[in-house]
């Protein structure tokens, strides 16, 4: 069973708003088991609507069309999916009655507009929506056999996500005649680089390519790391759980400390339960990055057992008057050794974390753009540091040091045994 | 001159991730006066690419395929665009010295992978990214007569940029031969609601549609305010930008302080320049945002002329202890106030700027979630507050919390003459 997506509006390719309806479909349809091989953008053109919709049959056993069902006069996917069948638009008087009582509900005068919405292509069926929204959503069979399929649903991203879920998937998985349950996982990655990735995993990935099931894909996420993503299918969703998991075990086997969390992890969520299972506290020194890594971490919820504070030492004179930093060069090992058991002792924590670096545009310190180094200071233990080469513009520099430093702490942190 | 986007990646189709890419692409094309009537979204699969590719040439005279021109086996829109155009791919020598030497500046081993980015179609120009980034974009003439032209560019969004910007859209230009200049100019307000800026511009709006020339239009960006968005079009760009200049002071009259920038400018870089003008320092006391208010102003190249930096107090014994705030609930306009006197004296400069408040997801000293006191602290003069009530959930509290401190004390610097 192949479907293929239609989004249809002008603003989508003018760049007025961008398009999340074709990733949340995508998702849902990959999960129902249903192939998309191909989208499409349009504008509110009938001529090119219509065009599409010829187009994506031929290919495709179900069209969904998103978007261009609303009231005003260039919202005109009905009467494009109209011409595509050869069929009229006829007045829906249950679509009438429903309109009607909503504005009637709200207190409100119907714009007489408002009644385009209840015309449809004659032999469509229209879905309500199930929550208040006056587009109703459309299954409208293609030709006498009723092989194919066109779908259309409001653009709006609430009404066109209950009328898939409520009606359209079922729909399609009951053509489809589909019982295989799909599932995925994300294995978030720290540390290697894509092609280094799939060395490591090469072996792996061969292994699946003969069996097919399950799959590994990659994922860039942009400064956050690789996504390693499993998805396993079978004839139910335990089964389908029992593949991943196997899967997980061997590719965090292979990928060891590379591995820093699943799905909805990241960096900082992963260091911040990492401290709290030892509870360990926090506290920052931050030259470079100027608040980034405070601002990662008190994004988390309920961080504020673990994390203390930072003192964001961006002038100079205040990593040697207030964190006790011996007068020098910055940027240097030893200053970020000292900002690190500065911010242990003044914030008063477990742990102290410092950063400081040249994230440009110019050098300092004879230091070049991308130089950093990250100090620790955990407990009594002597301050360690590690110097690091980061590339990219200063905006690059500044979150590759906070992902760094926060997985170098990752890193220690494993080191100890969780309470 | 019509172009269509081709959007290339499986991970698009599955909504593994949203594609960005078109809405920034649809901006730029429509703004270099390119008309764009289709888009498509294909998987990784050179059949269908190259079936997207044929079926877009049918229609456009440009092709712009964005995506899989990565270093793995899944990357093939190089093979692709080869397939179209009937050429073999050949290895472009300067990108292998440009990917190798990129490699070699970090001190890291070179994956044989990445000399697959170095393989261009016989006839097509490698466009190097200006940043640093191993992926060249393509221009591909089509034919003998080179009528009609295929790009290619990274998906990574920095790098289709960068690309875009300084090689694809002078040779769409080019090639469009377009004499119109149009330009166009962004105003950024803070402060009204989309309905309140259009009831104040409601007479320059009118107007505006008399003649057709400059246009208005709105642009929400979400936590960041409004952009008013003036578009101008004349025979050449001295004329167009005279237009816009007389048009940016006519609606600049109207709204008054609510307009705190153009273009590129957002509040940190006002606030930077504003401080800067006035040879006046400024360090931070956070509490709810945790940093995000000194991490926002230390994006800003330079900023260390003005900024000294930021005490974050996450933990309440750090206000009482490091900041000098008195004992008592830490959500209050008392504490606001001490937190700005005391950021001032500890990190020396002429102005202190606090924030203190409940970010959720709970309520805090009987303050509900949204409860925001901003702490300003100038000279010598007695610090004062502001108490502010904000909408929608943690993320959304923290970041609106930066920008109305921000515009606050954006407006106090109003008051002062500039040097």
């Amino acid at each position: 069973m192949i479907c293929e997506v239609i989004a249809v509006g002008t603003e989508l390719l003018l760049g007025q708003i961008v398009d999340t309806n074709r990733a949340w479909l995508g998702e849902q349809l990959a999960l129902a088991g249903i192939d998309v091989h191909r989208g499409q953008t349009v504008g509110d053109n009938q001529a090119r609507i219509v065009a599409s919709i010829r187009e994506a049959l031929e290919r495709a056993d179900a069209v969904l069309l998103c978007g261009g069902l609303g009231p005003t006069h260039d919202d005109i996917t009905r009467e494009a999916i109209a011409e595509v069948l050869g069929v009229p638009l006829v007045v829906d008087d249950e679509v009438v009655a429903r309109i009607t009582a909503m504005f009637e509900a709200r207190g409100r005068r119907m714009p007489e507009n408002n009644l385009r919405q209840a015309m449809v292509p004659a032999g469509a069926t229209a879905i309500a929506d199930p929550q208040p929204g006056t587009a109703p959503g459309l299954i409208c069979p293609v030709g006498p056999g009723g092989g194919k399929v066109i779908y259309a649903v409001p653009g709006v991203p609430r009404e066109m996500k209950a009328i898939v879920s409520d009606a359209i998937l079922p729909d399609l998985r009951r053509r489809a005649g589909t019982s295989a349950s799909i599932v995925s996982r994300v294995i978030r990655t720290w540390g290697e680089s894509e092609s280094g990735l799939a060395e490591r995993l090469a072996d792996r990935i061969e292994a699946l390519d003969r069996t097919g099931n399950p799959t590994i894909a990659f994922l860039a996420s942009g400064i956050e790391g690789l996504k390693v993503r499993l998805t396993a299918k079978a004839g139910d969703e335990a089964t389908a759980r029992a593949l991943l998991d196997a899967e997980e075990a061997e590719v965090r086997t292979i990928l060891g400390p590379l591995a820093f969390g699943i799905d909805d992890d990241n960096m900082e969520t992963v260091v911040a339960a990492a401290l709290a299972a030892r509870g360990w506290t926090l506290g920052l020194a931050e030259s470079l990055t100027g608040g980034l890594m405070a601002a990662r971490l008190t994004d988390v919820a309920g961080v504020s057992e673990v994390f203390r504070g930072s003192v964001v030492s961006y002038a100079s004179d205040i990593k040697f008057d207030i964190l006790d930093v011996p007068e020098g060069p910055v940027v240097s090992a030893e200053a970020a050794e000292a900002m690190a058991a500065g911010a242990r002792k003044l914030l008063g924590c477990d742990v102290g974390l410092a950063v400081t670096g040249v994230a440009g545009p110019a050098e300092q310190d004879g230091q070049p753009v991308g130089t950093v180094f990250v100090g620790m200071a955990v407990g009594e233990e002597p301050p360690t540091s590690r110097h690091l080469r980061l590339p990219g513009d200063r905006r690059s520099i500044r979150e590759l040091t906070v992902i760094s430093a926060l997985d170098l702490l990752r890193r220690r942190l494993l080191e100890e045994p969780a309470g």
